[in-house]
Order: C-alpha cells, then sequence, then structure tokens
C-alpha cells in the first residue's frame, strides 16, 4: 500500500475522537498506571502526541519545503510533554489534542500539496535523507504506535487479574516495543 | 491492580465507542486489509468482538453461576465470526457491536454481583478451573488485545510508505502475538 494523502489525513482526523471516546472519564486506575520505571502512562502518551503536534510533524513538513535537503530537522524530545503535561487533567489534555491536531490538518489541507511536493527531500538529524511523503505517513503510524502502546499499558494493568488466561492475551506478550 | 468490577465495566462500555470513532467511514484500505494469509483485517477483529459478545463472555458467565465447576464452558470458535460478518459493512458491524455490548453490559450488571459471586470458579475446557473476576477482567483484557491488534493490522498497511522511519515505530516491530 502506497501512501496516500487523503488516507493519511482521514486517520489523522480519527485519532482524537478515538482516544476521547476510550479514555474520557475512565477510572484513574486505567489512565494514570504505566509498566513500570521510565515508562508511560495512558495520561503521558497525550501529552506526547500533543507535543508532537506542536515540534515535529508540521514544522519538519514546512522545513522540507522550505530548505530541503540543506538543513537538518531539529532533534525531536521524546521527554518534552512531561512539563508541559504538569497539573493538567487528562480531559484536559484530550480537549487540546483534539485542538492542536485540528489546527495541523487545516493547516496541511491548506499547503495543497501535489505530488511532486510529496516527493521533496528533507534532512532528518538521526535517519539521514527523508521525503515528504515518508514524513506525513509516519505522523499517521506515529498515531497508531501509540494506540498500539496504550492498548498494551492497560492491559498490563490487568496482567494478573485475568488469571490463566494471561497466556492467551497477545497484548500481555508485547515487549514493549512501542514504548516509549 | 486487582480486579475491579466497576473498572471493568468502565472500559467495556468505552470499546465500541472507541472502534466507532477510529473506524467508521475509514477508506477501506485502512480496514479491509490484513497482514497476510489467515491474519485478520480491522472488519475481521469487529466481526469477532461481536461473535465473542454472543458466543462467549456472558454465556460463560452464566454458566460459573448455574454449574459451577461440574460443566466445562464450549469451545470457542475463534473463526466463528466469519459466516456471520459475510455480507455486511463495517458501518453495520460497528453498530452490532454497540448494541450487543451494551445488551450485555445491561444483563451484567442486572446480575448484582457480589464479591463472593466473583470468586466463584468454573471450568475452562484448556485451561481448567477459573473465578468470575477472572473472566470479567479477560472481557476487557481481550478489548484491549484485540485494539492493539487493529493498531497494528492498520500500520502494517504503511510499513513500507514512512520509509527509514519504520525502525523508530514500535507498532512495526510488533511480532504479531496478538492475531488472532
Amino acid at each position: 500500500m502506497e501512501h496516500n494523502l487523503q488516507h493519511t489525513v482521514s486517520l489523522l482526523a480519527r485519532t482524537p475522537a478515538a482516544l476521547n471516546a476510550l479514555l474520557r472519564d475512565l477510572p484513574e486506575t486505567w489512565t494514570s498506571r504505566n509498566e513500570g520505571e521510565k515508562t508511560w502512562s495512558a495520561f503521558d502518551v497525550v501529552g506526547h502526541l500533543i507535543y508532537a503536534e506542536r515540534a515535529n510533524w508540521m514544522p519538519r513538513a514546512k522545513m522540507v519545503l522550505e530548505f530541503g535537503e540543506t538543513r537538518a530537522f531539529e532533534s525531536f524530545d521524546r521527554w518534552g510533554h512531561v512539563r508541559e503535561s504538569q497539573g493538567k487533567s487528562l480531559a484536559q489534555l484530550l480537549d487540546e489534542f483534539a485542538r492542536v491536531r485540528a489546527e495541523n490538518l487545516t493547516e496541511l489541507r491548506g499547503l495543497n500539496l501535489r505530488p511532486e511536493d510529496l516527493a521533496r527531500r528533507g534532512r532528518h538529524p538521526a535517519v539521514g535523507v527523508v521525503t515528504l511523503s515518508e514524513l506525513l505517513a509516519t505522523w499517521a503510524a506515529h498515531d497508531l504506535t501509540h494506540l498500539h502502546q496504550i492498548s498494551r499499558i492497560m492491559a498490563y494493568q490487568y496482567r494478573e487479574a485475568v488469571g490463566p488466561w494471561s497466556k492467551f492475551l497477545g497484548v500481555l506478550q508485547c515487549a514493549g516495543h512501542s514504548s516509549p
């Protein structure tokens, strides 16, 4: 399946509502617990998604269009959300994620990207040359990697409660490769 | 985290809306493709969740209360959803899942289970003695294992589109342990 910008936008537009439906007003034992030291809770993941909206996807897309390969993207701080999430409720974070995602998609649509724009190349500080198409596909896949992670974090809270069924529950065998 | 019936019900009540927000009206390339031969698409997973509402959770809970350990549960057919999903749209399946889940939660609440009921024991045909508490915790964790799986199935469709970012996306490293 090749990258299709409309399919990417369709998915990106749905993630905030999906997380809202799953997480809002859930008991905190589901949303504030993590998988152990230096791991994230569902609350942390939503904070990270907001931070990436501000610091990662659209800023990098605009850098590709403006500077091409001549300037590497800023490094992304995987713990950058911690300070910004402090003192906020999960409900506030869910509202904020919906708002910044909607703003970014409005801006993305406003770029009216053509196929030749999607083929333009930028420079990632670690992986080297990437295309705008790859960056936008990664934005969508990044949503999915964190939905995958949230499912695993939450299931982890019931790892003992499920008793002998644990061996049948694939999510409990997941080695944590989407964390953080 | 011990099993808490209210927490379990809170999660079970949200899954249909979360899947609806994520999947309804998405382009079919996201929802009808799988991870290869004998694997499931997101459409198949929703069908499986419906089938489990009918054939697994509440029927087994009632068997524990009625027969205890004296009668083993019916085996669950992991491919039982295929015939029942045929000819239906994903929108129909999402509606059906919301309806059967709501009916089952109404029935579950109506049982007014007390702690001593949750400790009652039944017999699983493969794993042996299980408690009602473990069965109900597994119902919730089963939702999470399939949300984990759906995220992975969908990300798989972009495994090439993301280019060199694939190594950073944990969901693309997931070995398929939640399938089916």
